[in-house]
């Protein structure tokens, strides 16, 4: 991570890397490690300006569509207050199916529509494939925030960039992934966005939602080195970072076999006693029951920080996409 | 009231009153009368400078969460245009329930979520406690803005701003409630903060809507005077502001007693003829015909003044826990 | 058009129109040919400025109501991006019918308290009038974003001002409107608006679909030459402006005559080959199949222009009433 880049990208001008100005940002397959250096550097750069002055006019002007067809207040806040964060404004499009907008139109003909009033477009939308199709319509940058099955780039991003800002790096260290890992978005963006960097992945998860075969053989080829095991304390004290995921009771053929795995994967202050001292624990959010609240005053619980987090990738990739980072 | 602290307070700079700055607000009944005075004070600089220049940057760069888990249009239009005219932004949520934030989320995980992106949270929720749930759970500010059968203390605050700007002063007058005093929060709230001034109170009701006995003992207590009657032209000479409320037909138990008793309630031209040349008459809104619109253009409607009084209290409240008033 | 207006209008000054300032825009029928003008030069002038620097504080300090009792997205969101543009802010204000803002209160009163926070409602209502009954209880500018069966003065002043930037002039042209032109709003406001201008208009629908005769008659005693077909290619090689509208299945009473014409009505690319080759092609949009999407990469095609010149006009009108144009 290049700090120098700091004066070079900010503040207040112009900067239009060839990288990021005017483009989509639609999946993380689309990175390479400089990008995320960047990236990350220009977020890191955002989290000092918001906790020195809270907000600043580097986008003052500019206007960003947030076009939600499904309900997400996470994902969608954190864009209003990245966006407000840079003195931009925002046009709020919620529950797009019972709008006018949408009916029997084509999406991008919605999407043109948006970008003449707007100077980038934030989609959220349950059609895999819905964002790239955006993406095609627009001349103006497009953000995947979700297209159901298919990609959450900016989550996976936002988890990277909480790794790197709780443990100072994201080389050398053991990423322990927890929970339902076979149906998890966010676990497989994020193991797929780790083989750029050195790091050893755990998974630890009941045998009928373990990672995918085909994506371990993917990370795999990378050279990342993996183990898989059901047993948490059999990684836990080695283990740098903690991902922990919700298991849903709906995954499971017969209640039984849910009441017996749910509980030996849920964290408490007791788990904690066995981690390392500098760690740090991670959740997508939002969690029912599989970080017991007590955790939550553990220097270690890192989730609500990783929200923050969220908002600072986010004003970076607005930033960066409309060429003032 | 010291209209001394003006120039102390104001204009655009760091003020952080150890009383409100950084607080949460959530009951009429953390205040005492000098809080009242600082708040009412701030508050009508606030009208000034709207009356003269609109809008100014008082809290530029800071970003309100207005999360609203059941419709207020009105309590929600007020704070955001407060925000907005201090020059601060707005994180509005709406419908929380449909939304992904409260899909099995705790509140207080919500709360923690939200004040990542933001520097204060304004909650509106049906259940009674929720709001001082929200304050426990976070760092920043946290305004009550109705916890359902709970508090409302920004109706409560805005209604006795209401009466210093149309009399000039709380103390020395005689304050008529009239209409449903049993259920209706608006008024018990009014009740309690005005024990805080040299007031009067009547009392004017149908006897099974009466003000609730603790109420009365409670507010009689603080050695306020207070008078309980059926009969609104008893009192009505001396009354220097008649606070409206609605009397909702489903509180009585047969159709017969409920049309028997409305039309005495209804406010028309004819009534304000019996009424003090120097009054004024509140209603929270809305109102649904206990106030006849003929009512309107009778200077001593105040009604809709209240709405705007009631977004110079939320602008002043917003300065206060931000630490610029 | 006097662009000489351009410098004694803008920028940034207290104007004050008579025409415009603190008025109401009801309807198409209440501006003269002057009024237009002025409209379109502001409008122009927005168009300058919004692609030279794409936002300025022209209306800082303003805060707009943006009120829709029914969704449209595509008008609501213009009116958001004109009234941030100008550097002012927005309530925004969705499906008042679930919301206590309603319950039970008279549109006067609703209007009546958000005026109380804000400089100028933009109100979209399903029932015909509601605009004119907001306009007249309000002390405040009252922006008609389209009343149900009743006008949309906007959308009209858009198509117009649409027509004049594609072209250069609105008078000499040949206008030909087609498809639904019995039940489709925007035509009827259209030819009205247009007759203020030297055009001719040409009508093409199936029989049943037909302009209204009262209307064709209004037209035509303003001096307008129109001509009435079904065969659009006897007037497109002629025609400078084509205003395609949607033709609604549900409008006939057997499929079998709808799919009779349907198709008739359906511009292609080979439809544009026997067309001028300076004209344009305008629709209100959303669109359903009645321009087929390989016409969007024609110059010709101006319907997504279309929409960001409703931005403009919408800025131009913000502007004038509140007294800044």
């Amino acid at each position: 991570m290049t700090t120098a880049r700091t004066t070079e990208h900010l503040p207040f001008g112009e900067k239009r890397d060839p990288r990021f100005f005017g483009r989509d940002i639609l999946s993380v397959s689309q990175f390479d490690r400089s990008d995320l250096d960047t990236i990350f550097a220009v977020a890191h750069e955002m989290r000092g300006m918001v906790e020195r002055i809270g907000t600043f006019d580097l986008l003052k002007g500019k206007v960003l569509t947030n076009l939600f067809y499904e309900p997400s207040t996470r994902t969608s806040s954190s864009f209003v207050a990245a966006i407000e964060r840079l003195g931009g404004s925002v046009i709020q499009i919620n529950n797009v199916t019972y709008s006018s907008v949408s009916k029997g139109e084509s999406l991008p003909d919605t999407i043109k529509t948006l970008e003449s009033y707007s100077d980038a477009i934030v989609i959220r939308h349950p059609e895999k494939g819905s964002a790239a199709e955006a993406a095609a319509a627009a001349a103006k940058p497009v953000i995947n925030a979700g297209d159901g099955p298919g990609e959450h780039p900016t989550q996976a991003l936002l988890d990277a960039f909480t790794i790197l800002e709780e443990m100072g790096t994201l080389d050398g260290l053991t990423v322990t992934m927890l929970g339902d890992l076979k149906y998890g978005r966010t676990v497989h963006s994020l193991a797929k966005l780790l083989t750029l960097f050195d790091v050893k992945i755990n998974y630890v998860s009941p045998e009928i939602l373990k990672m995918p075969a085909e994506l371990v053989a993917e990370v795999g080829a990378a050279g990342i080195t993996q183990l898989e095991t059901p047993d948490l304390d059999a990684v836990l004290p080695n283990t740098d970072i903690l991902y922990v995921t919700r298991i849903q009771k709906e995954r499971f053929e017969n209640v039984d076999e849910y009441d017996q795995v749910k509980d030996s994967y849920v964290i408490t202050a007791e788990t904690m006693t066995r981690a390392k001292e500098q760690m740090a624990v991670l959740h997508p959010l939002p969690r029912v029951g599989e970080i017991a609240r007590e955790v939550d005053d553990d220097p270690r619980a890192a989730y609500f920080r990783q929200m923050e987090y969220g908002m600072y990738v986010r004003m970076a990739l607005l930033a960066l996409v409309l060429g003032r980072a």
